[in-house]
């Protein structure tokens, strides 16, 4: 099978090419980029150097000659791609925000300043979030004719596995969701620019576009989904940079229904966690693993142990802790993941394998780092 | 002047001999450890040779000899000293969180698991956040008789000075206040353990005592005294470990006063700030700036521009950035300072200088490094 | 296939779990642990819950169970263990030194502080760096009886790959080599201590056993092997600690032979390199290239590209540079290895491969990661 | 007195900043910048923001209104402020390389690509390398006339302090010194670019300009110097980039005097560092003491004590140890200088102080850093 990447210079593009290359069903991976087309992926990576060689083509000819095509492109550039790859029935997974939001254009428009340029093909387009999305995804790729995926956000994706569970089992109860996460510097791609200058983001911690980031409405419409609710959730999503290469970590505060709510031990001062609220944690934290038991790639770490993005480095990984605040009135939900890896290429991969029925995990089973 | 520090050996006593050494008022400097008892300083911290090469001396024979005290020992092991300092009107600077309750032993054993051994000291100490509670400092000062200033915690002092002129001026309404703070990894002190091993911290975020830090009592009493309010404050409070070795970022969210809220631009999904979220973030930032315009140590940072860990390095300040919400529910305030300096070291020495009288920089007017 | 692993909770252990856990003839794997026995090996490293949940036995009930065993004791423990396998014919691959020096048990004892416990044990050892010693590997496990692999060091791997074809094909001339290495904090091992506690390693670069470093006879037998002299060569060489997790880089300073020497452009003082030595730059280069042609593990990096530890992160790769300095008496070799695979684990496996006769790269084809 | 800086938007310029506006002796800091002029130094540097907020001017009037001009501009564009300086009398500092190499004209040519425009000025300036050259630096302020020193480059200034002794005191025999060093990021400067991309450089080592890079002839000129020799000395520089933010460690072989060379402990296989060596090195240590004993930024470290670059963090230190090799043939001197103090605006303002009669140490005498 020939997988071909258009835009495979960028940060996500290159780490497809690193999974895809020892991907067991691919037997010919093909790449594209317009500013480096006839350089070989190792002139811009050495380190695929002597590994995996393959020369940058035009984008044209690589789709024409492929039986799947990842775009790892700017947002508003790949629609074309998309068109041309549905109409050839070649299964076209979309790792730019352009095919996420369905047929909400009004909102796409506001948060990414641009019109559909094929609104019916939005229609068509699946959002590919495996673990709330699976079944649709099949659905689409068993369809006949052109599949579209759209790879989701990097944020949304750990925030969206953090939160499904307490939204889809009712240990929500209402109010905003707080969604407070941290990421590292390859979020920001290959570009060379000013925040990602080693002595001016290096040992230094510092949110951006605090109120005001395009995952907001893509992280309430997944909470609205998996809720079952018909409006989109409030929401307040604050992303931070931290000095590091890889990973997201994300703590949500989600309102406990009234059900789950714990009286605190004193009415005069927060006191640690009472009994009520260290049982009603434990409940929980069964809940999670029962809701996510046939999923390989939600591990819900034990009481006691919470994520840590140095230990889902390079894999498919998102780890995931639950607990109850002393206040008794929040669920603290806490995931990491690698942002290259479930927050891009690797989920990417990830839905390629559901859409042509191989195994989940397939080419996805490497463990995670040590360090 | 002569100035003394109880638990030289560790680093937020190591930070007072950086910052005390180069003190204009001091004179002369003694040190003391248990643990290192007639090693120099220059042994234990090999930036020092050459420099500052003091001896460390015996506890007892430090108090005798010092016109004012700082103590940066463990929890629960220095009230001895205070008490001895106390009778002989030599001012007692405690790092420790053993004064930060007042009379409210049953907190402080809630959280700290010890009782209070001098029950009436802890009645005469005052919480050291001079923001907040100069003039009881001056007051305790010019009483007369002993002095006890409990320095408060590194995180307590971030969130508090975020969400000061919230909550004193009303924009604060109610509900439950988030304080989601990343610590660097000197916050762990001087003694190496695995969770501060450099390939298990390097390259990773991780939360830690989520629902459940010690920091969380303060906090909640210090939010509650500042809005003027008889009970304590409802608090969330999540530390994480971030990769770097200075600095607290806090992100705070302040559910807004009704007459500050606004309404969204859509109801059907998230839209980027309206201009009515705009504008009231330029009052609220205008009132942060009004609030604290006779302070040396909190800058409000222009619009657009959020605190870095990176950018107070070194120097006491906190850095302030305020920003409603997409959602017009809820104000962001983001905080940054070193956990070493304002988190503790130079905020010991700030009490230092209004107990004496002296100008509330001296000794502190360093620039925030660059890098 | 059976796999043991003995002292599997320590760093070169756990990276061990890491590969062959993945590995393709590798059936089951079986761990052991002094200090951790009955544990799995996830409840030490975390990264590895439910995924690779094994639980670390006692050593006598893992050999008696293995078809190979590793070995990744400190120096001095391991002897009684490889005795055992000896006697049983399981291959044996030890990571400590106790057997790099074969039956110099005078240069083992002078630098590790030891008596050999089984001399005869020794002769019977081959030094395990196949680039170097391949045939008397496969020799060793053809010969029937028991078969002792001594897993080279981290920094001899590196400089003695670096430095094989300029000793010999008589690129090198005489006089003493230099081998300036760094290397990352992995390099220390799982045990916390203060030099490598983050805040004192983070942001900062230091040598350490300048001078008196272990490494420096195994480093000088291997060249003097390299250039079949009887002899050990003359090596000077410094260790570094570098603020980063996996990687050392070294950086080898080797007289040229006579025929190879250049005149620089300039009697007065320096110049840029010469043409002639731009040539002869070009000569080595391609020198290096054909030496190690069918080499899997080692690349010999175009020219004007050097080696960076970050691009061989994770695999089993060394990237090696040549240059002629301008004085043109020189040759700059750079050499970059992950210091836990082809410096450690990676090595031991590549061992084992050559022992069962299984592809070299068997289990060993992982990409190098790009961040 | 009026201080001005031109070219001060940079990293060497704003480290300039840093330092001088908490100088004793300066009253007035001015500031200029081509692409910035009209902005504060506080949009550029945030960190500033508030504190030293000063305006960037054009570099004409800044000059006209100042009693010291420092230039921290690129090599080859600072030559007619020079002039303009020397003309009317106003000391110039010079951070650029233009000035480097006094007549040498054609070294100057080689390695930077330009020819001199002003050719009696570079007949005039001084190599502003305080602890070498201090009595010229006198001379020529006294003189009368103008002033231009030539402030050395970052590297030269590591390597010659470590060098110094055992040059002019006859430890260093003959043959070639070979300078191994390693940088921090913000040797780089300010201008984002690929190499110092976050994800690029962090957690990796590698080398760059092997066997070429500029410093070179400064480097080799400075040792002649330093030995009293009449050529230029024989050296081997290579820099490699370390991902740390401040910092330049330097490692140096030094071939030893027949006199101090020694005997290794066996002839067979290299041993660790016998008697005669440790007895050697410890002399060799007193002299290095009692060479700089009048120094105020050279530390000797005790024996054993290695020096690190986060000892000497925003501090004008140069931290230098000693050490015979095992082979005993070589002397290993390790010098550890901040790049941005020592290494280029401390140094600068060291000579200021030199050049106006000040205390050396004049606004210079900063701690460094724990961390």
């Amino acid at each position: 099978m020939i997988a071909g990447i258009i835009g495979a210079a960028g940060y996500a593009g290159a780490e497809l090419v690193r999974i895809l290359s020892k991907h067991p069903k691919i037997d010919v991976l093909r790449i594209s980029s317009t500013s480096y087309e006839g350089k070989t992926i190792a002139d811009i990576y050495p380190n695929f150097f002597g590994v995996t060689d393959i020369t940058l083509e035009n984008s044209k000819t690589l789709i024409a000659g492929s039986d799947v095509v990842f775009a790892a492109l700017p947002h508003g550039v790949g629609e074309v791609f998309a068109a041309e790859c549905f109409e050839s029935e070649i299964p076209y997974i979309d790792m730019s925000a352009d095919f996420r939001f369905d047929y909400d254009e009004e909102t796409y428009k506001a948060w990414y300043g641009k019109n559909y340029r094929f609104p019916e093909l939005h229609k068509k387009s699946v959002y590919g979030l495996p673990e709330l999305n699976r079944q649709r995804i099949k659905a689409a790729a068993k369809d006949g004719g052109g599949v579209i995926i759209a790879n989701p956000g990097c944020y949304p994706t750990g925030a969206s596995l953090a939160a499904f569970p307490a939204l889809s089992l009712g240990i929500y109860g209402n109010g905003t969701i707080i969604v407070d996460s941290a990421s590292g510097i390859t979020g920001g791609g290959r570009e060379p620019a000013r925040a990602y200058h080693f002595p001016e983001c290096s040992d230094s911690m510092t949110p951006y576009k605090v109120g005001s980031h395009r995952h907001t409405p893509e992280i309430s419409r997944n909470f609205s989904f998996m809720e079952g609710a018909a409006e989109p959730r409030p929401v307040i999503f604050t992303p931070h940079l931290a000095p590091m290469n890889r990973g997201i970590l994300s703590t949500l505060y989600i309102p406990l229904a009234d059900t789950w709510k714990c009286r605190p031990d004193s009415h005069t001062a927060p006191r640690p966690p009472s009994n009520e609220i260290n049982e009603k944690t434990s409940r929980i934290h069964r809940l999670y693993k029962e809701f996510y038991k046939d999923e390989r790639f939600t591990r819900i770490l034990p009481p006691g142990i919470f994520p840590a993005t140095g230990r889902v480095r390079f894999s498919n990984f998102c780890d995931i802790s639950v607990c109850i605040d002393q206040n008794g009135e929040n669920l603290v939900v806490v995931s990491a993941i690698d942002n290259m890896v479930k927050g891009a290429a690797g989920q990417a991969v990830q839905n390629m394998n559901i859409v042509f029925g191989f195994e989940e995990d397939c080419g996805l089973n490497t463990l995670p780092a040590l360090f």
